[in-house]
């Protein structure tokens, strides 16, 4: 089922035949301008492709033509090397690899470096496999990073599978392997912990990549500690002095534009302004929504952002090419239109509005004009991938109910406050009224509930949120729920939170948005939960409906779904919820619902 | 025996203790100005170094220093990164790994890419072990290039051993191999020779770097067929040109200047003129004498030579230390000053003329002011590689009379015809003397033989030979004969010829001249008649006598012993001498002694 590709030493003897002239090309592009990223130039050309692989570059490729050559006239366009995304997680676009594919290749890109940790807290090793399997039958580039860190707090919460040492030393071994995902538990490296060292261990004896995630803006000695422990990269810096501190120390500086990450513009002056060796510098997008990618795009937004940023074009397109490749030891196999490497090349006629005009991946054509010309074929996912969400039994109202302290006419609470545009949260008090018996919300503040979905323990974990503009009678469930991947329901109302919780569990996961006792929108991702298998732009309506459906519920703050599925991301502070209880991500402790002044 | 370093892995939880400020370091480094040629930049920050490997670098270290901590204070001078060499051949200085790592040490090399091409042609894949075994107990880092070409010419020679593409894929799994070779055979890759292209297969199915070696001015479609191949950098590049044309296609331009090869002036300029990323680009010697190393040095020459032809300091470190590291995969593990690398690094005071001061390899102190200050220990030679010349039979005049046809007085015969300052030879007619039935050479044509050595046949080629300007009795006999090293002897007087051959096969290999019945200068190289383990300045003074014993026997030629060790290279044209013939390297074949018009 693997899309495969003879390496280059298995082509070598026609790549040779075909450059000497002995035989003749499958495809020849010529009269174009190639943009060389190895020399940093633009050349008047020709390019002869045979198995996938350039045979041939160079100002006149006619040696190359016999009568089955396919021959592309470019009327004088830039031919330049297919996108890399450097670092990102398939599982934020809601979408299958296969279908994430198809909705990136019309936008150029050609080569991914993909960290399925979502899956990997849902389904462990063998959701990671399956990832693994169906990237490898996509007819681009798609490297799977071993993820590092599930759970990503150990003793905070419970995932649906554990990733242990021994887990990260066997995928190595797997064929589209190239390194091991995020190492985000970056206090755990700095405090010298065993199974993060091993981790990592396992991913250096095997010669491959140690991906990073340092999300601190402390550049002192943890930082410096962080380093020495071999994490090769990072796209978590944020500001000149982040780029700055980790290019310095022999790190890649990943520099992120995702549907919601805007890091490239404040990084990328320690190229253009202070003039480091742009070499360790490298484009990525972490994260895209389907709808950034079905109406912005993908790697061409970043590059092209790079160059609004004011970075040299081609010096952009190194760090989308070459500078990628070589990082992770490929720089022989992909991202340079140069002979044996993969033949992965887009036709454009500006360099830097970078219209993706066509789109030629080993070789063949895969998309035109914005329009994808190949298929992307879809793993046969088993039921078990498809039936994740495991509540146990039906909830009812009763689920929900947060019975108060005997005799207490009203408490005080502890509530998680979501702040607009940030990832942390703030750690709240309020005095909430108490009805018989129970615990209710009242202004801006309503209930959470964590419920939990690998184990069919029937556990709901109860709490409240303030900060989305909820009113009325709504709520809203969501099986993507970072890291864990629970479910995550909030809403004003138990009966209807129950509803949304049911629903979930009945179509396999997703998200649901309920108002005055009727469905308002749902997005089904029945693989895992997490995703769908239905194209993009299908995807991306369904989101849309359920944005609109969340403001029709009040919800007046931007971006709230992304705000919705991170509130038990128990890793970022400062009041988050889990499995186990309200988390106190200042102190690493799972603390009381009700607190004291 | 091996002078190992523990992983960065296994090293990784002490590492990031000593960053954290948990530990002590071993050595600390401090009030210098650190090169970085990550980012390529000068800063003013302290390195902190613990099982051998760079633990911390910031602008300061002071937390790392315990009482058992070394402290060196630098006054200000700048801290380079050990120096690497891209691509060298140990043999060239006549002398054994050790002996050339101590006459290196002094001059800043930490790291060599060595290809034992001579002694593979001695000893075959055994030999390669032994190179690679010894480089393997030095206390800098010496990585094996695995010979790619023995011999060189198949057909037309004979070598002690040949290397198949079985022995590359064992050797592949060997812990000192980087890679093959250079893959001198150009002609056999272009036309798809499948032994070079299965040699360059089992290499590049390894994960490893395939060498280059195309010697030819020709840009055209050969050398389009010859980058398809596989070769991932080439050091035969004469002019810029020649370096545009590699880096444009995707190969390394390695740039050379070692005794006789001044390669860097003429081909830097695609750099410091045309405006080429210079990632692409790497410094490296491929052949130094003793006398270079004594008298010159190493890759501190290179280095400061290449800033004299106009390089920006910073840049061309990044040619002899990252660029390099990263070319062989080795980005991680060495080639710059950061966290984790191993700790190789050079106290200069001054970034052009580059004196090097202090020299550490792993965190050791290993050389000071030009001095070594750490044992270079020798491997165990065998006594069939001390005992490698061969001849069968002790030598007699007789074994060089060269017997003129039936009845002629005279004949015209093949001559050799040594060019000062080039490697290739003209094809020379000669009109020679009969003196008793044998063909005497007359005024600067003299007698050559090519005496086998490996197979104990006894069998000697007899041939002429004119350009050196040899005159009265003498004799020179050497068992350097580039590439299969059988013995080469030339002479005026057929008795002297064999007591110098004789006297070779006595001290088991080197180089031997005589004048007049008695011997001028002797260079014992006993390890498979190439080396010597004796120190770098004892070889030098010995091959100082040799070349002074040259002259004394009429010798007016530049560099003439390197033309005598080459006379037998059957892959540079015009003629040539090997054990199976006189050879015509124009037609690939073996030709008659005696010729027409």
């Amino acid at each position: 089922m693997e899309n495969l590709i003879k390496s280059w030493a298995e082509s070598a003897p026609r790549l040779v035949a075909v450059a000497a002239g002995r035989e003749h090309a499958d495809l020849v592009i010529r009269g174009g301008r190639l943009v060389n990223v190895q020399s940093r130039e633009v050349l008047e050309w020709d390019v002869a492709i045979a198995d996938g692989r350039f045979a041939f570059i160079g100002p006149d490729a006619s040696h190359c033509i016999g009568p089955d050559t396919q021959v592309i006239d470019t009327d004088g366009r830039y031919l330049i090397p297919g996108l890399c995304d450097g670092h990102m997680h398939i599982e934020s676009g809601m979408l299958t690899p296969a279908e994430f594919a198809a909705a990136v290749i019309p936008h150029g890109t050609t080569t991914m470096f993909t960290d399925p940790h979502e899956i990997a807290n849902v389904l462990g090793l063998r959701g990671v496999r399956m990832m693994h399997d169906e990237a490898l039958m996509q007819p681009i580039n798609i490297y799977t990073q071993m993820p590092s860190c599930a759970p990503s707090a150990p003793g905070l919460e419970t995932t649906g599978f554990e990733i242990s040492a021994e887990d990260v030393a066997e995928a190595m071994a797997w064929p589209g392997i190239i390194g091991l995902g995020e190492m985000m538990n970056f206090p755990g490296v700095i405090n010298g912990d065993p199974q993060m060292l091993a981790e990592m261990a396992a991913t250096m004896n095997a010669g491959k990549t140690v991906g990073g995630h340092y999300a601190s803006p402390d550049k002192g000695l943890p930082f410096s500690a962080y380093v020495a422990g071999g994490a090769a990269d990072d796209h978590e810096g944020t500001a000149e002095a982040d780029a700055l501190a980790r290019v310095r120390n022999g790190m890649k500086s990943m520099m992120r534009l995702g549907s919601a990450w805007y890091d490239v513009e404040s990084q990328i002056t320690a190229v253009t302004k202070k003039g480091l060796d742009p070499r360790n510098f490298i484009l990525c997008t972490d994260d895209c929504h389907s709808g950034t990618l079905v109406n912005d795009g993908h790697m061409n937004r970043v590059v092209r952002h790079a160059i609004d940023c004011g970075c040299e074009p081609l010096i952009a397109l190194q760090m989308a090419t070459i500078n990628t490749a070589t990082h992770f030891g490929l720089e022989r196999e992909l991202g340079s239109i140069a002979p044996g490497r993969r033949a992965d090349v887009i036709l454009t006629s500006d360099l830097r509005t970078l219209p993706i005009e066509q789109v030629i991946a080993r070789g063949q054509t895969v998309a035109e004009n914005g329009k994808i010309t190949v298929d992307c074929p879809h793993y046969d996912w088993p039921a078990d991938a498809r039936q994740t969400v495991r509540m146990g039994k039906t909830l009812a109202e009763a689920d929900f109910g947060i019975t108060a302290p005997e005799g207490a006419n009203s408490v005080t609470a502890k509530v998680i406050g979501v702040v607009e545009n940030q990832a942390p949260t703030q750690a709240l008090l309020a005095e909430l009224p108490v009805v018989d018996g129970l615990v209710e919300g009242q202004d801006d503040t309503y209930q959470i509930a964590l419920v939990e979905r690998h184990r069919a323990t029937g556990h709901v974990t109860n709490g409240f949120v303030s900060g989305f503009g909820y009113t009325g009678q709504m709520a809203i469930a969501s099986t993507v729920a970072h890291d864990s991947h629970h479910m995550i329901v909030v809403g004003t109302d138990r009966a209807l939170m129950a509803k949304a919780a049911n629903r979930l569990g009945e179509v396999g996961g997703g998200v649901t948005v309920w108002k005055d006792g009727a469905e308002l929108a749902l997005v089904e991702l029945p693989i895992a939960g997490l995703m769908s298998d239905r194209p993009a732009a299908e995807v991306a309506a369904k989101a849309d409906q359920m944005v609109a459906a969340m403001a029709a519920c009040g919800c007046t703050l931007n971006n709230a779904y992304m705000q919705h599925s991170l509130l038990a991301l128990v890793v970022i502070p400062a009041l988050r919820i889990s499995d186990l209880g309200l988390v106190d991500v200042t102190k690493f402790e799972i603390t009381d619902l009700f607190g004291e002044e």
